[in-house]
């Protein structure tokens, strides 16, 4: 008997995301830091830095998911307002609170502390402070939602102070075959069929193209369950072999 | 008197994404093309592969904005279930179209084609057909809604014939302020009171840091109205010249 699946949400914060200004890559970050925890995310979504924006999507993700990762927002800046939208959305206070007013004024000293920078110690009532090892500013989490910075770097280093505090399920595992000069089309049935034996493992097909003429499908299943994906990896090898090529277990 | 804002939401489905498998790059080039169309990107999700996710996720945003762009899950295999879903969420019937069927037959001839393939031509009611210049696959337009492959290069190409269909409004155009040496907590201030003084902006600030020691604060100002943005970027420039440094516009 597996574990139950735990399956968490992500939230990035940000116009700059929107507009196409930045590049995320925290998603993708968070997904690998939380996988071997035995956390899935099953949903993501990039709001604008737009308060009842914000508000909104936390409570319809931390209502629906075990977890909510939130990435953005919360520098000292007029357009950072993340800490507040969080706020209103579990419907608690929020002000400079002393604990992470002393980790900025340690940081900054008496002379460069400013009005500014004490937003970044603005947290909700009853939320818990997150370390921020590269900049000090902390994130907090309040309930079942963790609000992180967006600069990569510095969300990163939260995530080592997040990750104590997450009760995984199941740890859904991997393993994809790489099948040269095969067509997705020329699978399919077969890889139906693999499904369809195997329900308890999850099985995507995913094309690449190397041109001038390299191209090929890469299988990938997903399962919590070794066995299985065990059984997953040699259909899927044994697939490739049928339309004539050597999969390559990755 | 500019012309109103158009707004759209982009919808990337595919479990490869929230696994941290798969890196998304659409969004960043969707939002870059639509961008000059007069189109601005109000909110992104990504769901997985599960069709009553994707059904939600269509319905809620396509209620909410102008357009709504899908990418993934139009391809051959059974992980591949965008165009159902689709068809649910609209409450119309889903089936092989002879317009469809006719540009695969062309492309794969009498031989290859087959039960798979032939899922590629699953058009919902009432679709309109969008062109597919790499594999020939098409995706289609229902309604308010695009839907478009998730390989990065098929979906850009799709856009090509996407853009035609797209009425758009206001263009809004972003000027950047580079400031090297500068931290954000030193600037918020006269950047609160600049973005009190022209409303009509959108102003963020966004710090960058290239260790060992250089750093500094990308200033950007958003809006569709050139003279507003031509005194926005006077006054990023101002911010930084106060601070004693020379801003550079990128």
């Amino acid at each position: 008997m597996t574990a139950p699946l735990v399956r968490a949400a992500v939230l990035m914060i940000g116009d700059e995301l929107l507009s196409g200004r930045t590049q995320d890559t925290n998603l993708r970050t968070i997904a690998e830091f939380l996988a071997p925890l035995g956390v899935q995310i099953g949903e993501a979504r990039v709001v604008t830095d737009e308060p009842a924006e914000i508000s909104a999507a936390v409570n319809a993700l931390r209502a629906r998911y075990a977890y909510v990762f939130t990435t953005g927002g919360i520098g000292p800046t007029h357009d950072d307002k993340t800490a507040d939208a969080v706020a209103a959305a579990f419907g608690v206070n929020i002000g400079v609170r002393a604990d992470a007013r002393a980790i900025l004024e340690a940081h900054y000293g008496t002379t460069e502390i400013n009005e500014a920078r004490l937003r970044m110690a603005r947290i909700p009532d009853g939320a818990s402070l997150i370390a921020n090892p590269v900049s000090k500013a902390p994130g907090f989490q309040l309930g079942n939602v963790f609000v992180m910075a967006g600069v990569p770097s510095i969300m990163r280093a939260m995530l080592e102070d997040v990750g104590k505090r997450i009760e995984g399920g199941a740890v859904v595992k991997s393993v994809t075959v790489r099948a040269k000069g095969v067509r997705e089309g020329d699978l399919a049935a077969p890889l139906a069929a693999l499904q369809k034996a195997e329900p308890d493992v999850s099985l995507g097909s995913y094309p690449w193209y190397q041109p001038p003429d390299g191209y090929g499908v890469h299988l990938v299943a997903r399962s919590a369950d070794e066995a299985v994906l065990a059984r997953a990896r040699d259909g899927m090898l044994a697939i490739a072999r049928d339309l004539g090529v050597d999969g390559e277990v990755l």
